[in-house]
């Protein structure tokens, strides 16, 4: 029986950044997901510079043993939409702030997918980072009640350091 | 202790409404839900009109056997965030299309949550329903093998529905 | 008689704080409370991290004897729209300045709520929080005429502040 | 002492709309001050075209016994602020959808006031019309508890009125 | 008959600002008049802080023998609007930048004036200063073949001081 | 003398339009230039389609006789601001609504213009067309007391319009 | 060798479409192509729904002889950018108008690509159209003196139909 | 034979700047193109400033062997299609970041333009200067093979300096 339970599936994310400047971003999610005890893996696959590493990326992350992608990108953010059109698994897309129209070009280009590209938008930045994070790990936490757990405890934690009062 | 294995968790879908009006774009998500042999049940539960039912929802709709839930919303969307904020389980969710401001006021008040608040927002609309059904396919995919397979089915058959040719 | 007197509404304000960081733009209505003699405290209650402190408070301001509420909160800014949807008495919103959307998020969240969550939107920001105390003193001035002179007295000595000439 | 009694404040509202056509939202605010049993009446006081009758009767409204001024206007909408900055009684606003930036204008002209002009923004258009007035009723609520019980029930009755499933 | 040639208009331009904070920006337009010889003078008229003083300098600036009015303000700009509605000579609105929006919002709420009200609206900040100053020398220019050639002499100038390369 | 007094200016207004379908928006400004007695032409100069047009247009108006230039366009809108850049007499703008952005990209283009190009931006749409011609004619009021007359009896006017009760 | 060079390239283009809808809007792109005499074909290339055939297209466009490509999508509209990463020749995206945000999020989702995809964008819905054929047409006018011509002279009779008048 | 090969087209780029200014931005488009090694020119061609200038340089620039020109220009930016619309050759515009609407105006005024200025907009800023650089060889490369040659292996290059890990 014990090992039966030892093949269960391991979760496992992968972050994929539009370009190397997202990670300052996205530390933040790996800061959360280690937190949880959750692996990942974070690389750079850009739509319009590496589209064919992206192709590749998004179609095989399943086999590969990943539970779902976290996707950053700005500007005229291709990757995350079609990444979860190629996807097999749930894609998760972090808008990055951006310098001119401050990721509100991020937000738009992710959040308005048409039908068939299930992209699920998180907020612009680092909360967005966290939140990714968050969100993946109650993605794991339908099948894996120990990183429920984890999650259900941190939410915990944040309610209560929430001081009552600001000073 | 086979028999328990046997009765493994029955994915199930909450769809919750901040209005009445939110069904005639929502009715789209529960299409998807039927092709995709999703289970589901669909109520109103508004923030500003029903606050404490939103309340009980989303604390208990873990108990009551729910994977996750999408939250339709228009304008001042607080159902999906404040229910993200509550919910054990993933929250998605769908901004409604607003007479005076398109939706642009219900995608932003959802795009923009704090940290702790993992909220997956969706397009705005008709396109966001479908899409929010497919990512929880997605979701329930991650452990349910027959439901994965089915999204891919359904992806794979929108992929061949569109013509080469416009006329 | 004068028992009776004394018995009357001693009038309160609630501020209340989605975060932390609000404080530093709502120490200014605070400023203007104390100038016009009306009693308040203030607190943090999140609508998406501490969900059941902001609960609990909304329902029950009222038999705390507080005449109103100050509710400040930044993006998708449920706090203040919430609240208004369980108060029993006026909710007064003040949209913080946001870091990516510079507040227009936080304004958009607040002034799009539904019927029956009847709050009030002050200015973005430090305006915001002047104009919240000063408008919570004209509500209780409805009542209490020495708090209605306070205001007058404040604008009439504001109007006069403004010199004639630029230099 | 009974005499002194019945002397006690009416309440009552004054609305003022920027235009005629405005009329066509404010009545939403009418009917609900009607059914909350508040005193009202309406007039036509347009800050660009009537400017004098707007300052005489911002200035002098607390002299004729309103306890508050609903005021809505739309596009480049001074109205609601300037007659904030003159009143001595609280100002509500309602932002008129306008045909081209569909109220946008109305709310930003609104709630972007200078301290010193306490506007308190409503949402745009009906729900802002209904909103007001309940808003209205809250204010007058603060001293008079037929009033408040008034404003309570038809909340309660709202929610009740929300039903449990969209068919 | 030579007395009553000199006797002719003396053009003067008044300048009125929303706060003392909008000088910064229309010292440039001061900078211009003074190039282009033109006399004006500079003072404080806030829509919302000193309503009265508005309302009698609107009126009355045609009687002080001003040829037109200069208007900045930001934010909720109602200055420029309502001294337009009250004022017998053209005015001019220079919408000042602001902190938040960054003058969208003076610009919209100028620029969205109902009809009865022709404010000329300028860009935002200190080309709009510049350009507001140019523009009532324009105006001045119509009756007063002096001014227009200084007019023409500086656009003359500027188009000259444009050299070929960037370096 | 009486022929010199005969010789005095004439003042004739200018309108020119962007394309043929401005007309529907501009024959309001027409409408009020022939109420208030005010000679104009109108005729079609495209900065895009016919820019030799303009160019020849906006350098010569002046030796024709004419006072100021109305210039509607819609989108993109170059031809008020070409206009007042190459035009010795005042340029007001007037932005038509567009079918896609509502004519937030008109007037975003006219209020831009950098220094230099003195263009006075009227609201967009049919406002914008009323309120330009009050605006020429309080341009041309400041040296021909009939014509401003003429504005103060037009303003007056409709001030007794606004009638006081909305039914 | 004269025969090689009778044999000279002969120019083509690609029009691909993001869903069939978009159609109604490039049928105004081959309606100029055809009067300007240059070859076309048009096909369905989804970036999210059949993002492989995009892939096949847009890296293998040069080799079927193709001179350029326009490329139309709405919303989150990710095909002519990733198009213009992948091709080895020039892109022209022309964002259709959405329902919900009339066009802005195409048109920000392609005008905000990073450096590496050289898009050009076009205005949104026909007139986009339009141009991004003329567009097309001057591309190939650079090295085909024949089109050029003919651009010339669509582009001059464009001008000759601009009546003077409106009426 | 010699002869007539040494007399083929030798592609030159003209780069015009609304303002000195912008030449900071457009400098990144020098870069590219000398490693392009596409010879160019850059100089200072102001709509609203040096309106004739401009006239004269996009009418004649095909005349002076120009293959396409490059505009760059912020705010309401005029010299890009008012130019498209005049010269015989593509034109591709580039938005320059504006400091108080970050480029929206910018790009607005110019992705805005009507049928018949068929201009090509570029990303805001220097990303916007480095893909019209690109977007200029690609054009140039439609009928030079080693022009063409030079944009694959600048593409291919910028691919492979992607690196896989963000550190």
């Amino acid at each position: 029986m014990k090992q039966k339970k030892s093949k269960k599936i391991q979760p496992k994310v992968s972050i994929i950044l539009g370009s190397k400047n997202d990670y300052l971003c996205m530390v933040e999610a790996e800061k959360i997901l280690k937190k949880l005890k959750i692996k990942f893996d974070t690389r750079i696959v850009s739509a319009h510079r590496t589209p064919k590493r992206m192709f590749e990326w998004a179609e095989n992350a399943h086999l590969k043993g990943y539970t779902c992608i976290l996707a950053a990108a700005g500007g005229s953010a291709s990757l995350p939409s079609v990444t979860s059109a190629l996807a097999s698994i749930p894609v998760i897309g972090v808008p990055i702030e951006t310098k001119k129209l401050k990721g509100l070009d991020s937000i738009l280009s992710m959040a308005c997918c048409p039908s068939g590209a299930p992209l699920a938008t998180m907020p612009i930045g680092k909360a967005g980072a966290v939140n990714a994070a968050l969100f993946a790990a109650e993605i794991i936490g339908t099948f894996d009640p120990k990183i429920k757990a984890n999650v259900l405890r941190w939410k915990s934690k944040q309610t209560n350091s929430i001081k009552k009062k600001p000073k």
